[in-house]
């Protein structure tokens, strides 16, 4: 995982609360299973455990499942950044797939790299984990509107 | 949705067979409710019935799901294009998020636009689907690689 | 080439005019040698004449001129749709290279598919013309913020 | 700059010459004024001095240019990796605009993350450098053929 480069000022004392509540109220999310494993201004890591139903013919974790990964990380890491009355949505995302989706379970750690007025940029590091050791298996880059 | 730019040959008489057991072989695309709708050399069009449990907070299908959807249906159609020793693999892929994923249920086209020898590049076009209204919520655009 | 999805309505009178001034205000589009060939409401298609200075090391149009002809073809068809107010700037943009770039001139066609409030999505189609043949090189898919 | 996450090693001795040899080769780096600033196994970073024909209609660094300083470092930075017998070839790439293209100068830093056998995966980091202070402007996600 590499560092952040940019650090970022909370917009409230709320932002933590209100971005977990979004996160949980998702009915997508609870379906695979997906937890919250640390918030900040402008990060959030998540979890999910590995399961067949998630997987695709070989038992790699299927491509939709680590789109999804990426897009909470490094979208709710945006959402972290703006205040009560406003909203982050996904515009478009990129996602790169480097290794197959192997893991007793698997960790993306979204971060916003641009908090902007209209738009904040937000990539995310998706790991498979087995015995505690993280392995790369794909990076996501999204665009995402402040409404 | 746009006419396909080019035609394909299949490559033999074996291919609509493979890449349907291929489709229904992903536990995840089960777990979604995917469905092949049609099938052809170098397309797929695949369909998924709307239902919570794949909406995001405000009852709009979840990106992750569109992006399965985009994965799929132009992933395939790629994959109908190698013979049985071949596989195509989703390299990475943009997701353009155009309009809340409103619809009873959603239809992607996905098209290969080149089939390459060692990648292939495929498009998809994901529509929402209500009182038989097509409009389009989404884009898809992938790399494949072929091992 | 693929017929146009949707059908736009120009902002005014002096779109037109006032997309052509853009164009030919960029200095680097002059160095290049970039001229429009056709321009309506969301499109517009722009010419480059091939030359050694342009060109790689295999004397194939370099990736950087083909990224600059999808960002000016599908750029300058957003900008289109707004009016004199208003200015739309590249966010991102994704470029698939499908052949190499070989062509005594190269045609890019740029289509917007959706103009919003906030953002506009655009795609472009560059070909390689031989004896007034026309070959897909590349295609470019943009997102535009509109300020 | 964010630190290399992946320490790769030279495929030979010849490496350093042969990529510094193909970066110059290429006639469209020339026209532009690209240099290499460093060079090592999986990385490259390259300058570019301004000048008014490289701007676009606001003085701003043209969108073009950005995309072929992404695309060459990160390109490079993956041919560092591969021996005399083979090429990688750009397949694809994103480019995020994060802020406009002002500088003195602009540094694009290259840095290969995955080296597979059919794909690398290089992304790049561009900065405009105004008084030696680098700013960050635009970020590039490429995906390389080797054949």
């Amino acid at each position: 995982m590499q560092a952040p480069e940019v650090e970022f000022t909370a917009p409230d004392d709320g932002y933590q609360k209100r971005t977990e509540e979004l996160f949980y109220a998702m009915p997508f999310v609870k379906l695979l299973g997906m937890k919250i494993a640390g918030i900040g201004p402008g990060w959030l890591d998540c979890e999910l455990s590995n399961r067949p139903e998630l997987q695709q013919q070989n038992g790699f974790l299927h491509a939709g499942v680590i789109a999804t990964l990426a897009d909470m990380s490094a979208g709710i890491s945006a959402a972290t950044l703006v205040g009560p009355e406003s909203n982050t949505l996904s515009a478009e995302f990129k996602i790169v797939l480097l290794r197959p989706g192997i893991g007793e379970r698997f960790i993306a750690r979204g971060r916003t790299i641009k908090r902007g007025r209209k738009l904040s940029i937000a990539e995310s590091w998706i790991y498979g984990v087995t015995n505690d050791k993280e392995k790369l298996v794909a990076r996501g880059y999204l665009t995402l509107v402040i409404v």
